[in-house]
C-alpha cells in the first residue's frame, strides 16, 4: 500500500485553480507535500495551477506516476485508465463518481498487476507523509479513519480535529472495486502514528479478512471503532427457519465485533468521543465505576447513565469505605454515586485523595468525577492556580494506579478542561459521554479478540436428505442428543418396524418430510401403547400417503425449558450458531443470542446467559436448575457442525428440550444447498463481485 | 409567589466581600436588582460589601425585608427565622444547608403564614424582574428551570446559555419543605417570558398536583421536560403481587408524563436541546419524517438514529416522490433518505425546493437535512453569501408550511449555523441530537394532556375479604366475566353447595384463602364430573383443613391468550392500572404497560397495543383475533375499581383469559388496607411529610 499512502511522485488530473471544484483541493494537498515527492499537475486548458506549470495530458509528464489520482467527469475516466496502464501507472484512486462500468474497469486494473482505491473515493490523507489528497485540511494526530462514505468520515475527520485528536491516516475507500477495507486496517497494524481506528462500512463482503485485521489490530493495541447502518439487509432474505429470520444482518456484525474485539457505536460523535478516551486514558479492567460528584443530582443521573450503559455501580467495599470517610467526615452519601457535600470548596486536594483511594481499590475499574471541577478558576480567578495544581496531582494519581480517570465538567472548555487532557485524563461536557466511554472502553478490555478455530469441511457424516429423519442423522452424528427411534417407509409398514423395536411408549409419530408438521398435521403425540400408534399411523398414512415416517420415544420428563438451537452460513462472516428462547417467546421477544462458530464450551455457556429465559434454567422460582452443561455441548456440536459443513445452509432444532437430567432435541430441521432450487450461492467469490457493485459510497463532492 | 420573584425588598443575611463565598454572590446579584427593589445587606463584622453600607443585624434594617435570604451556617439558621417571624418577615430563601430540624422549622414558618423556599436552595432568579439571587450570572431567556437539585439546576442554565436559549426563571427548591415544585410551576403558566419548562424532581410526593400542574403549562402550550432518577425507590417496596414488583417508579412516572403531556429526559444535554428546538421551531403533529443528505453515508446513519428514537422514516408518496425526482434528475437515491447526489454543490436553492416539496406532503411531519449544509461558506468563502441567502429562503418555507425543519451539520458554529436558528430552524452539531429533538417533540404533540376523571370513593361493592371468593365477588361486582361458581365452606359441605349447583363440569376446586394456590396444592383442574371433584375435595380439605372452598366451571375454551391486568394505589400519583402477558413472560420480559386509572376503553385498547405479546391478541400465525374490547372492558373495570377505592391496595386479575369468544377472570387477588398488618400507610398527608424529609437536595455550594 506504499504507492498510496507515501508514493514517490503523484499526478493530478482534473488539476483545477477554482476552489469549488475537487481539482483545487487535491493539488493544493499534494503540493504541501512536495519537499517529499513529485508532483505533477495535469490540466489541458491552463498553463499553471496554484503557482505551479501543469502538464496537457497524462502522456506529457515528465515520469510515469507512482500514484495517479482522476477526478474528471466520470464518463471520461475509463479511457484515461486505460491510457494510463499502459503508460504503466500501477496505482489509482479514483475520486470521480458516476463510472461507466466501474467493475469490469477495476478488473482490467486488476488484471494489469495494478491497484485501485475509488470509485468515489473521497480520497486519502497520510499526516505522517505529508499526503493530503482530500478535500479541505486535516488536523494530523492519531486516528485512522476507513470509510466507505467519504463525507462521514470527513465528519467523523472535522470532529477529531474539533476534539484536538486529529488523523493519522484518512483512507475513503468508496466503492471498494479492488482495495477494500481490511486490506487498509492491515497497513495499520504497524503504523506508529496511528493508535486507534474509526472504521464506516455499509457493506461486509469478506467479513473473514475484515475479523482477522481487526484481531490484528487489537493484538497490537489499537482499538477499532465500528459504524454501520442496521437497515443493510433487512428483510432481503427469505429465511426457511427462524434461526434465519432471527439473525439480522447487525447481530452478525456485533458477533463479528465480539471475537474481532472491536466495538460497534451509532454515530460519528460517539466514536470521536471514544477515541479521545483510548488516545488519552489509561484502560479500564472490567466495567465496576466509582462515581464522585458535588451534587446529589448530578451524582443521580451520573449513576442512572452509568446503569443504563451495563457499567456497575456497587456499593463500596468496607475498607475503601472506611477511607472515603475520612476524607470526607460530614458528607451524607458516601456510598456509591460519593457526595461531596461541599469538601471541595474547602479544600480542593480532596478530589486527588478520593480518587487515589478508590483507584486503589480492586473492585473498581475506574472513576467517573461529575459536576463542578473545571469550573473553580473560571468563577473564581483566585482558585485557578489551585485548581490546574489538583489536575496534576490527579494525573500523577492515575499515573500511578493506571486506571482511568473520566470527568464530567460543567465547563465546555476551560484552561483546567484542557489541562486534564494533558495529564491523561479525558473530560468531556456531557455526563452521558464520560459514561459511554467507559462502557466502550470496558468492552474493548473484555473482548480480547477471538480465533475462531478453522475447521475442516468434513462433508456428510450421513446422507443428508430432505427431511426430519436425515437431520436427525445429521444432528445425531454430529453428537447431539435425540430421542431413541425407528424409522421406516410406508412400504416397509409399522408392524414391521416395530417387531423388534426397543421403543417403550409413550410414542410420538412423524412423517418425515413436510417442513412445518404440526400445521399439516404430520405430528402425533401422547401414544400409550403399540395399539395407539397404529391407529394413528392408519390415520395419517391414508391422509398424507407415501414416504419415511419415524416413531420416537416421547419425552415425558417435567421441569422442561425449551430452548431453541441454530446455525447458519452468513453470506459475509461465515458459520454461526444461535440460542434462543424456545416456543412463542422465540419470536415474540426475540430473545437470541448468536456467536461466529465454532465456540467452545464455555462460548456457548456463555451464550446461554445473555438470554433473557436464562433465569428459567438456572432454578426459577424454586424449580431445579436445568443441565447448562449439556445445553452448551449441543451448542457446541451445531456449531461445529455448521463450520464443518458449508453446504448446510441453515440448522435448526426447536426445541432443545432442557432439564436437570440433560439437554434432548426433539425436532430439527436441516437446509443444504442442494435444497436450494432457485439459487446457486455456493460460491462466495460470487458473492464478493456482487458486493462490489451494491457497496457504492457517496457522491462526488465535497 | 411574587414574594418570590419580585419582592419590593429583599434582605441578604450573610452577605459577604469574599468571591468563594455564597454571600459574595447573592450580595452582587441582589444589587443588579437594586433600581427595582430595595437591597439590604447584613454582616455583623464589616461596615460596606461591595461599595453598599451593611446592616449589623436583622434588627438593625430600616424596614422588614419582603424577602429575607439566609446564608449562614445551618446551625444557626433556626435562632434567625424565629427572629425574622417575630420582625414580620413573611418570605424565607434559605440557602443554607445541614439547617437542624428543618421540618420543625418549616412547621413554624407555615404556622406563622409564612413561605419558605429552601433550606439547601441553591437560589431564585426571575431574568425578567432583574432578580438574581444565585451563584454566578444566568443568561435571560425563555427557559424556566425549577429544580431539587441546585447545581443540576445550575448545569441547565449553563447550558441553556452556551446554547444561546437562556434563562426565564431559575428555582432551586432544595428540600420543598414548604414551597413545591408544582406551586412553582402553577407561577410558569402566566410568565410571558417562559415559553418552556425544564423539571429536575427526586421527589414526586403529592404527584396529582405536579400533573395538574404540567397539564396546566401543556394547555398554554408550554411545555415541560422532566429529569428525574430511576432508582428512587427500587427495591424499597415490599410488593405483594406482580402488578407491585413489575410497576416500577420511573414506570409510573413515564405514566403521569403521558398523562400530563410532559417529556421524560435522561441528561441536562438532552433538556437544553430539546428545550432549544421549542424555542425556535414549529412542532410537528406527528414522526413522520423526510431525511435529506448529500452524503449517503450520513443518510443511512440518521434513518438508523431516526428509527431508533420511534421515528417513521417511510418511502415517499408517489406524487411527492416525482416532484423530488425533478429536482434530483441525476440521483440516484430518491426514496427516504434522499441522497442529494452532489446536487446542493451545484446549487443551493435545491435545499429549499426539497423541503418545501417535503413540508408540503401531508404524510411528512417534519424534514432533517444532515450534511455539509452549514458548512459551505466556511470552506469556500464565495459562497458565504449564497449559502445564506439559502438559509433565508429555508427560513421562509418553514414558515409557510409551520412545520419543523431540523439541520444536522458538520460546522459546529459557523454563520449559516447561527442564522438557521434565527430562522426557526434549530442546527445541532450531532444527527443524534437533531432525530432526538424531533422524537421529543413528536411525542409533545400526540400527548395533548389528559384529565384523569376523579371518581367519587364508593366503598366496597360486596364486603372485602380476605380469600379467592371475596375478591372474586369485588371484580365481579366491579364488571369483570369470571367463571360460574359455587362458593361454600368446609363446614357446610361440597354435596350440599352442589346439590342444586347449575355449574357443568370440568370443574375447578380452589380452597379460597392460599396467597399462592399451586404452591400448596390449593387448586385441582379439570374435574370430569362430580366424583372427580369429591375424590379432589376429600383429599384437599383433609390436607388444608377448614375454610372457604370454591368449586368453579373450567374455562375450556381453545385459542387462549393468558393476560395480566392490575392496579395499585401509587405512594405519589395515586390510583394505576397496569396490563401485561401473562404466564411465565411476566417477569421474565417485563411485558407490561400502566396508565394512571381511571382509564376510557379506547385508552385501554391504547395499552393493550403497547404489549410486545400484543401481536398475539391480533391474529398470530394465522389465529383468530381475540376479543380485545373485551380485554380492555376489564381493563376500564379495574381501572375504575381501583380509582373508585383508595382502600384497595392492590388488585391482580392473573390470569385474564382472552379467547376470539371474550375476556374472562379466571384468578383474582385483592388487597386491601385491611390486611396491611404491619404499616399503615392510609393517610397520603403522611407520607408527604416523609417525602419532605426524605428529599432533600444539595449540599450548600456551589
Amino acid at each position: 500500500m506504499k504507492q498510496f499512502f507515501d508514493p514517490a511522485s503523484v499526478a493530478i488530473l482534473g488539476a483545477s485553480n477554482d476552489p469549488s471544484k475537487w481539482g483545487f483541493w487535491l493539488s493544493a494537498g499534494a503540493l504541501k507535500g512536495a519537499d517529499r515527492r513529485r508532483v505533477h499537475l495535469i490540466n489541458s486548458r491552463v498553463a499553471s495551477i496554484q503557482a505551479q506549470p501543469t502538464y496537457p495530458t497524462l502522456s506529457d509528464l515528465p515520469e510515469t506516476p507512482e500514484l495517479l489520482v482522476i477526478s474528471i467527469p466520470g464518463a471520461a475516466v475509463p479511457a484515461v485508465v486505460d491510457e494510463a496502464l499502459t503508460a504503466g501507472v500501477r496505482a489509482f484512486l479514483i475520486i470521480s463518481a458516476r463510472v461507466p462500468h466501474a467493475a469490469d474497469l477495476a478488473q482490467r486494473i486488476v488484471s494489469a498487476g495494478a491497484r485501485l482505491i475509488g470509485p468515489s473515493s473521497l480520497g486519502l490523507v497520510d499526516s505522517s507523509n505529508d499526503l493530503l489528497l482530500a478535500w479541505g485540511n486535516f488536523t494530523p494526530g492519531s486516528l485512522a479513519v476507513v470509510t466507505q462514505s467519504g463525507q462521514l468520515g470527513t465528519e467523523i475527520a472535522t470532529l477529531s480535529a474539533r476534539s484536538g485528536l486529529g488523523i493519522s491516516r484518512f483512507a475513503s475507500i468508496g466503492g471498494q472495486s479492488d482495495v477494500r477495507a481490511a486490506e487498509i486496517l492491515r497497513t495499520l497494524v504497524d503504523d506508529p502514528d496511528t493508535t486507534q481506528v474509526v472504521l464506516y462500512l455499509e457493506s461486509f463482503t469478506g467479513g473473514a479478512a475484515l475479523v482477522a485485521a481487526m484481531q490484528a489490530l487489537r493484538a497490537a493495541g489499537k482499538p477499532t471503532m465500528i459504524l454501520t447502518t442496521g437497515q443493510s439487509n433487512a428483510g432481503a432474505r427469505l429465511a426457511k427457519s427462524h434461526t434465519g429470520s432471527l439473525t439480522s444482518a447487525i447481530d452478525t456484525v456485533d458477533a463479528a465485533c465480539r471475537a474481532a474485539g472491536a466495538i460497534r457505536l451509532s454515530t460519528p460523535g460517539e466514536a470521536v468521543e471514544l477515541a479521545g478516551f483510548f488516545a488519552t486514558s489509561w484502560l479500564p479492567a472490567a466495567r465496576r465505576i466509582a462515581i464522585i460528584s458535588d451534587s446529589g443530582g448530578q451524582g443521580a443521573i451520573a449513576a442512572d447513565r452509568a446503569v443504563s450503559h451495563g457499567l456497575g455501580v456497587e456499593v463500596l467495599e468496607a475498607t475503601t469505605r472506611q477511607q472515603v470517610k475520612q476524607h470526607l467526615p460530614e458528607a451524607a452519601h458516601i456510598d456509591n454515586p460519593i457526595d461531596l457535600d461541599g469538601a471541595g470548596e474547602a479544600d480542593l486536594g480532596v478530589y486527588s485523595r478520593l480518587v487515589d483511594a478508590l483507584l486503589g481499590d480492586d473492585t473498581i475499574d475506574a472513576v467517573v468525577l461529575s459536576g463542578y471541577f473545571g469550573c473553580y478558576g473560571e468563577d473564581i480567578p483566585d482558585l485557578l492556580e489551585a485548581e490546574l495544581a489538583e489536575v496534576q496531582q490527579l494525573g500523577r494519581t492515575v499515573h500511578t494506579h493506571r486506571k482511568p480517570l473520566v470527568v464530567h465538567s460543567m465547563s465546555a472548555d476551560s484552561s483546567a478542561v484542557a489541562a486534564l487532557w494533558e495529564n491523561s485524563i479525558p473530560a468531556y461536557a456531557s455526563i452521558e459521554s464520560a459514561m459511554r466511554v467507559i462502557a466502550g472502553a470496558g468492552f474493548y478490555a473484555s473482548h480480547s479478540g477471538r480465533i475462531t478455530e478453522a475447521l475442516e469441511q468434513s462433508g456428510p457424516v450421513t446422507p443428508w436428505g430432505t427431511g426430519y429423519g436425515a437431520a436427525r442423522d445429521t444432528i445425531m452424528a454430529a453428537g447431539v442428543p435425540v430421542p431413541r427411534a425407528t424409522i421406516f417407509s410406508r412400504g416397509t409398514g409399522l408392524a414391521e418396524a416395530m417387531a423388534d423395536s426397543p421403543l417403550t411408549p409413550p410414542f410420538v409419530l412423524k412423517a418425515g418430510w413436510p417442513a412445518h408438521k404440526t400445521e399439516v398435521g404430520a405430528i402425533a403425540l401422547g401414544l400409550g401403547d403399540t395399539a395407539a400408534l397404529e391407529t394413528a399411523y392408519a390415520e395419517m398414512a391414508s391422509r398424507l400417503g407415501d414416504g419415511e415416517y419415524i416413531v420416537e420415544e416421547m419425552d415425558t420428563r417435567g421441569e422442561v425449558v425449551e430452548i431453541l438451537v441454530g446455525g447458519r452460513q452468513d453470506e459475509n462472516f461465515g458459520p454461526i450458531v444461535m440460542v434462543g428462547a424456545g416456543g412463542t417467546e422465540t419470536e415474540l421477544y426475540g430473545d437470541t443470542w448468536l456467536e461466529l462458530a465454532p465456540v467452545s464450551h464455555a462460548e456457548a455457556l456463555d451464550m446461554v446467559s445473555r438470554l433473557t429465559c436464562y433465569r428459567l434454567l438456572t432454578g426459577w422460582r424454586g424449580r431445579p436448575a436445568a443441565d447448562l452443561d449439556g445445553l452448551a455441548e449441543v451448542i457446541v456440536s451445531v456449531s461445529r457442525l455448521i463450520a464443518a459443513n458449508n453446504e448446510i445452509q441453515e440448522i435448526e432444532i426447536n426445541p432443545v428440550r432442557v432439564t436437570p437430567e440433560g439437554a434432548l432435541a426433539v425436532d430439527a430441521l436441516v437446509v443444504t444447498n442442494r435444497d436450494e432450487d432457485d439459487s446457486d450461492e455456493d460460491d462466495s467469490d460470487e458473492d464478493d463481485s456482487n458486493g462490489n457493485s451494491n457497496g457504492n459510497g457517496d457522491k462526488e463532492s465535497p
